[in-house]
């Protein structure tokens, strides 16, 4: 594995979303997740913390984890005006910039509650308080300002806070390890902004320093007694370099391993990299959810064992944890060109991501269940239902930030090369170094539809490598009408050549409906399977059966049928129609009984995107179903 | 519905227990239950609390349930002794009667807890603080010494406990409901020693109070801020006489209704006993594990739903709730003659309750699941081990009373009749009032063996009354080699005779292994069976097959057969070697994969009874099997 390092283009709005899924989920980000966060981190107080003018008794006192929630409504808000100019909000944005400057002390530091609540416990909690993730993410939203709108202010206040850390923590400096990883990867931004290898070597100090002896967390817990030790849950149980599973807390498993990522691409660390791979491949082959969901227990919000993938009201799967994974894969797939990185990215992007956020773009789900029985009594604890804000919000934040900028997974570009990893409907352009400019624009209506075109629109000398995605077991790729290729998926298929205006590239990814099934050592899924075309992940509904779909068994002998949306969800996607039984209940409803199997009747089930379950109200859902051929050879 | 009014003797040592299950784990209690739980209760300072010499500061201060548990052991220690007599124990029951009567105060109370560490807060939180459960348990203790052992010492010192909660709760005085229903029961015990018909009255109005506005819990609410509000939880958000469905806390619901059961007997108070009759009829129907286990959620040990039944994690089956529904069924039987009730207490006595307590008899589960897979992240809560004792420690103590009293669920007598409700083996002796004798001798191996025999020893004029089983669809009966009866179960057959010497009733219950399907509301259970065979639930350990019992399917349409225990378990009882097949995890150990159904191979497991699973060390096991069909037919 060498490091290819990639780039995505500094400017991602070298593409833009002109339909499908993330366009729409795009566009009502910035009608409805921008505005309804940055009402809800008004109103909760979170910005008005930085006036530093809270009082002991005082209602509205800044949480330890307020300023990260500003962070990425702003840094959502800068990215919505790189989109779509808006002076009113432009206006906001510079009064939030000012205000969160105001709160810069003399020496560099900048953090609500550790300035104006607990001034005396700077740096003394670092596994709980999360101050070093509110930096993080405040660096992010400067990055972004910076990069996006070609505002200096906040990085600039950011660098001093920055300086001020370098001079705190590293080697010969205070120890020091973040309970909730994502200095590092900002870090890493404020570095290939700044260039300013101090950022760069802090990054590099907290990933190498994180695990080693003596462990920080116990040193700690020694003279304060707090329970920062525990090291699983923490990614502290060994060196991140000698780390080789996905562990604990998922979020900041993945941001520590994007981070870590970010550092091995800097330092040309092949060791490093080989660890980011060994957790990827874990995460992939063991502790992943169908739909790129992570973290599956409650309890912690956070890895667990291999193969421990509960779908129902034990488990987790944080709406944060599905975008963090993107983040990760995204840094993995740059740093190595395989493929596979952009399979398990678009997983986790279509299904586990998107269905965090309702289509109104104002509701969210902080857990992302892939069975919901409400009949039973644990989900009286929160029956599963979007809500708007949470008291710690940190989903509703991130899809604000995440939203806007979805369309930097497109591509990727190298001195000479276009990458596509995801054919949805965009404009693309990118000028290479040599002056060639790729202007392209991809239509078809993916990941609905299997058949899309690349159309150029300007000359130009580079290659385009075309993902021909690893669920694709046959992929057809005609250039100006002529094929080159056609075979399996799983690689990137490079074309290189002088484009000229009007050539037209055009993919044909078969993309039938299928049953996938599980390993049988995930005990929740045994005799199960699961309904997918192309990479988007089905569920099924309760209300698109005439049952509950607890009793409904599909036969997978019997093909299902791609069919249009029901009404009341968007009409580009595509549903599948499901055929098999429902089983009926005694007549006299004993509890238990015996004799022969229950009756069963035929029984059609329309299956949606998991991406857009619970649009409709409230409702039963699974996506592991129960099969039918049983019943269905034995009523032969 | 008419009251009936059977008793079960007053002497419960009428019936001896000779051979199975519970003259084994009876056996085991006396040799290691009972000394177990008595050195734990010392241990831990529950016996010494008596002594009220407790200091703010020091260690083992008297907790407000610890009463209890020393009440249970007491009261095991008493009904051990009438069963075999022991001088060395017997001056120890003495010792804890004299230390425990030392503690009651001038006025006749006695709490330890509420003596020596909080004597201020005497009767001001009924709903949290147990006060009034630990009295019912030291008047259960006290009315089994003087009924098994003729010892009036602790009964005099509870009469005056009891006298002085007259004096102080009931209409005109205190208003109270005690949070955890126990004293009802007990105060109705005491009633029918002493026929005092103040204990009936406070019982009743314990009783027919509850749940009756204004809402007591919510009144004191109001003044001290307790939590007492939630009105389901605690079995008040109805008058109990209202109450159609059983709600909250199991073992609570159950001792609540046992107690109502009792008093709507004394009173011949037939609403009431409707009440029991819906209450009772919605567990059976609605609310009960197939083993007999109630309280289907671990928060808050609870009643739920309707059809709310998981068999993982997140369910619960205290072992003290499946001892709570054989004490209200007892109570409605003996009320009612119905053998439904039988039914529904044997299921809980041969399975959700022995399960509960190791077969070295100084091991327990709190939580009874019927599925267990360590690989599962949630275990490591707490694997299921059965453990020694426990910080809330009412299941071991409620095993060190229960066990050696189990031979009062054997038969009833009304004045004429005996009722034989558990033909297990026995030696039963009991005197009518007409001077006849049953002098009766049950042989046979029940459960596990469907032909037995009962044979008189002595002359007398009397009703004998045989239950045939709810389970059994074929019963024939014969009296000295003659058919008498032959046709389903679900009854009783009364056999009025002049009983001669010799006579012989010989009983052939059919009891073919039988796979067992649950109401498909219950989603847990989509799709599986259960094995049963007469009473007894089967399940099965991983270690009985040549793989993970989640990946065994049971070929349901080949027939089972019956045979020898494996080793280091009971040979009296009896295995069934289930036929069916094992899915093959696919050799590259993806975690999805597309294509045919998993490959199998034919496999055998063996099924051994519910109550002796995990004595062989832990293992995963499960009660609800998948079905085979499906791959053997595809096999075809």
């Amino acid at each position: 594995m060498s490091i290819l390092r990639f780039f995505t283009p500094q400017d991602i709005n070298e593409a833009r979303l002109t339909g499908g899924p993330l366009a729409r989920r795009q566009k009502s980000a910035l009608d409805m997740t921008i505005p309804a966060t940055m009402a809800k981190t008004i109103e909760t107080g979170r910005l008005d913390a930085f006036r530093l003018d809270w009082k002991p008794g005082q209602p509205k006192m800044p949480h330890v984890y307020w300023d990260s929630d500003t962070a990425k409504v702003l840094e959502g808000m800068a990215a919505a005006l790189s989109l779509r100019p808006d002076p009113a909000l432009e206006a906001e944005y510079d009064r939030w910039v000012d205000l969160i400057v105001s709160a810069q002390q003399s020496d560099g530091y900048l953090n609500t509650h550790f300035t104006a609540v607990e001034p005396e416990k700077r740096f003394t909690n670092l596994f709980r308080d999360h101050e070093l993730y509110c930096c993080g993410h405040l660096i992010e939203a400067a990055v972004a300002g910076y990069t996006l709108l070609g505002k200096r202010k906040l990085l600039e206040c950011l660098c001093r806070y920055a300086d001020y850390l370098c001079g705190y923590f590293g080697p010969g400096r205070h120890r020091g390890w973040p309970g909730h990883e994502e200095i590092e990867l900002a870090l890493m931004k404020l570095y290939r902004v700044t260039e300013k290898k101090e950022y760069l070597e802090l990054a590099q100090y907290f990933v190498n320093d994180r695990g080693t002896e003596p462990h920080f967390f116990i040193e700690v817990e020694k003279t304060q007694g707090d329970g920062g030790g525990q090291r699983t849950s923490n990614q502290t149980h060994a060196p991140v370099r000698a780390q080789t599973t996905a562990e604990g807390h998922a979020v900041r498993a993945m941001y520590l391993f994007a981070g870590a990522a970010d550092v091995a691409e800097a330092t040309e660390d092949v060791e490093l990299l080989r660890a980011c791979e060994a957790v990827f491949e874990n995460v992939r082959n063991r502790r992943m959810y169908i739909t790129g969901g992570i973290g599956s227990s409650f309890a912690g919000e956070r890895f667990t064992t291999d193969y421990d993938l509960a779908n129902g009201s034990l488990m987790y799967a944080e709406s944060c944890a599905a975008i963090a994974l993107v983040y990760f894969c995204q840094r993995m797939l740059n740093l190595t060109g395989e493929e596979k990185y952009a399979d398990v990215l678009e997983r986790a992007l279509f299904n586990g991501v998107l269905a965090g956020i309702g289509l109104s773009g104002d509701k969210f789900f902080y857990t992302n269940y892939l069975e919901v029985d409400d009949s039973l009594y644990c989900y009286n604890f929160g029956s599963p239902v979007r809500r708007e804000w949470f008291d710690c919000s940190c989903c509703p934040t991130n899809f604000a930030r995440f939203l806007p900028q979805m369309q930097q997974y497109l591509f990727s570009v190298s001195d000479q090369e276009l990458w596509l990893h995801l054919p949805v409907d965009a404009e693309i352009r990118h000028r290479f170094a040599n002056g060639s400019v790729a202007r392209l624009v991809v239509t078809g209506g993916y990941p609905y539809n299997g058949n899309l075109a690349i159309e150029v629109q300007e000359d130009g000398d580079y290659t385009l490598a075309v993902r021909l995605p690893g669920w694709c077991n046959r992929a057809e790729v005609k250039l100006n009408g002529e094929v080159v290729y056609d075979g399996a998926g799983g690689k990137y298929l490079p074309l290189a050549r002088q484009w000229r205006t009007g050539d037209r590239v055009a993919l044909a990814l078969a993309m039938p409906v299928e049953f996938v099934r599980c390993n049988p050592k995930v005990t929740a899924n045994a005799g199960r399977v699961a309904v997918m075309r192309g990479p988007v992940v089905y569920c099924v509904e309760s209300r698109d059966l005439p049952g509950e779909v607890r009793n409904f068994r599909v036969d997978t002998s019997h093909a299902p049928e791609v069919t249009a949306m029901p009404p009341d969800l968007p009409p580009d996607a595509r549903a599948v129609k499901l055929f098999g039984v429902l089983e009926e209940s005694p007549s006299d409803e004993p509890l238990y009984f015996t004799g022969e199997e229950l009756p069963c009747v035929p029984c059609e089930a329309l299956a949606i995107p998991y991406a857009l379950w619970n649009n409709r109200g409230p409702t039963n859902m699974a996506v592991w179903l129960r099969t039918a051929k049983a019943v269905s050879r034995t009523e032969q």
